[in-house]
């Protein structure tokens, strides 16, 4: 990882701020490992639990193991009433970001981290708030768009088909299901991007992990974060066809346009996770007998790699495989907390047993030592110089 | 500041992460600038609202300009009905930090900023946010621990004095008003500390300042960073003499227990907030005929410069003028967060302007390469493991 070339627009780019066992990023420029295991067995084989274990529990699970893991989650779900009460309160044009940012930040009043015991609470808290996120922002949801108080007390096996139940208020198809596990094993984890950076400072500081995960929420939200994959869909969007996205983007990108969804802080070969998104990106749009979307972004991929050797990142097809779920835009990016708060937790233990806090140091541009002018004289100083004095 | 050796407790000490016009700390080890002032002339000479506007608008204002600022920050002061109604169903249990960062982020959702607009908009929120925070503690505070709504409306000429006013709900002496001035002054800024680093880093992604803000609230709650001013009262206030604080003092010294309020990661030879408030908290003292604390926290201050020659950082005495102004402990970390809202905001700004993300990276220390099994052949794994194979 120190071999990467510091980026002219990524701070600290290339520089350690400390210890991770959780994930490996690009140290072949092309690869992801979650707790050495390759992220593509992972993402193809596994139940986004099983993956959820591995980060927080440190190994991943037998299947009796994760049976009893999942029933556990289950029985998190659980939200305090007044917790609905207040995300009531919020409006309907509430980005959704900032709803989840302010429900994990009032549920962490009502049952907050006892500090003195934060080595033992900080993995239970982060499943507590895999399971009750998706409940938050599809409760408000309902209420504010049809002013519904929908049952958050559903039969559903795991927390991808809790979300997806929860949202289109019933059942799904088995393999939206399956691609919401693999969407969500491959955004759980990734080394230190700015919002698990974010938690890693908040925790750094000796602070509770719902205020860890409620600064990395508002990192999250950023454009050049994790609302990418929503700008990448109002890309894909612009298009009627492959051949207007084709022509358009080269003129784009002639003019030296930033088309985002592509290219990588990190990787410089390829991102590891575009292919896994990607094939079920198709296989989604296939089912659904919808293609248009799938192709134009498809093309945009083969336009952006001819002419600026660009790859897309995760962000590009999963905004297809999303829409083609019937996902709202804006709640692209809840997805990836909900999926997240396991990486952003298994960092908050991380900084935590480092026992250090995170404070570098900047580099001064300002006067140096201006005189101090009482503010009673400074109008005439003001007036003074006008004169020309 | 890059001549400061890395500490071992402190991850990037020395590292630069940008860049800033808006205060150079340590620079000599002792000295601290706000845009070139020293802190001296500004906490001496100064109200908050005029080092809020060198900081957020660029430089000191003349008498007309701090009057009408003065003037457009007490029109902030009014919250949302939806945010009050908000915090009334907050806990009597929950911690202010908690309240703030809840209320803060409840906030944005009724008045978020347009990230478009947010060149223009971000000094404005961060007024809005000064102005109104104390707002937002003391209307909860009230409300929980006697269910009265009270008054947000009243009249006082700083946040200084509404902040008091709220609090003892009627006059306070004018010297705590100016000691609420000055101490608001000392903790307006500091550089890339934890919290104002947590800032930039959410804002690195082009995120909102409500995301910012509420992040640097949950990163300020730690006990290493904000949460220090009261854990000095705690230490202070285990003694019932200066003779009784010595001699503990000196065994936990000698016991290499860290005792918080002292020392810091950026000053090594004084902290030089320390004289300033250390001043305030002996008038304060004299004042109300009081002097047992401020001679335990004076006494504890000499035992540690002579057997650790460490000094006492702005912390320690400001625990002291708190506790002279019936201020509650759990009160002081929210009075860091009123003053340091222009520090956070000052620095989102900066942010914006550098265009870059943060994005460090980590050292890698987990295993490498590990063979994945699926999930059905684990637990024969074990077993045959455990059988010795």
């Amino acid at each position: 990882m120190s071999k990467l070339r510091g980026k002219k627009s990524v701070s600290l780019s290339g520089v350690t701020a400390g210890d991770t066992a959780l994930s490996s990023v690009g140290e072949k420029g092309n690869d992801l490992h979650y707790r050495g295991y390759e992220i593509g067995d992972l993402a193809v084989n596994c139940e986004f639990e099983e993956v959820a274990y591995l980060i927080l529990r440190g190994k991943l699970p037998t299947r009796r193991e994760l049976n009893l893991y999942k029933h556990h989650l289950k029985s998190l779900r659980k939200l305090p009433g007044e917790v609905l009460e207040i995300l009531e309160k919020l409006p309907s044009s509430t980005h959704p970001m900032d709803l989840l940012r302010t429900g994990v930040s009032a549920l962490g009043c009502f049952q907050p981290e006892k500090i003195e015991e934060a080595e033992s609470t900080a993995a239970e808290i982060a499943e507590k708030l895999i399971s009750s996120t998706p409940a938050m922002l599809l409760y408000w949801h309902h209420f504010t768009k049809s002013g519904r108080r929908i049952n958050l007390d559903i039969e559903a096996d795991s927390v991808a088909e809790y979300f997806l139940k929860l949202l289109h208020q019933g059942e799904v198809p088995s393999s939206w299901i399956e691609a919401m596990h693999a969407s969500m094993i491959l955004y759980a984890e990734h080394e230190f991007n700015a919002s698990t950076f974010t938690a890693r400072v908040i925790a750094g500081t000796g602070s509770d992990i719902f205020s860890a995960i409620t600064g990395a929420i508002g990192a999250l939200r950023g454009a050049k974060h994790g609302g990418a994959n929503e700008v990448a869909l109002e890309i894909q969007q612009r298009y009627q066809s492959a051949d207007e996205a084709e022509s358009d983007i080269r003129l784009r990108v002639s003019n030296r346009e930033v088309i985002i969804g592509f290219g990588h802080p990190v990787y410089t070969i390829a991102d590891p996770r575009n292919p896994i998104i990607k094939s079920i990106a198709d296989r989604l749009s296939q089912e659904n007998n919808d293609r248009k979307l799938f192709d134009i972004a498809e093309r945009i991929e083969s336009v952006m790699w001819e002419t600026k050797k660009m790859f897309p990142n995760l962000d590009w097809f999963s905004a297809v495989a999303f829409r083609e779920m019937g996902i709202p835009t804006n709640f692209f990016t809840p997805i990836f907390v909900f999926a997240r708060i396991t990486g952003w937790s298994g960092h908050v233990i991380e900084q935590r047993q480092e026992k250090k806090i995170i404070r570098p140091t900047a580099n001064y541009v300002g006067p140096d030592n201006r005189e101090f002018v009482p503010i009673d004289l400074r109008e005439q100083l003001k007036e003074s110089q006008g004169r020309g004095n």
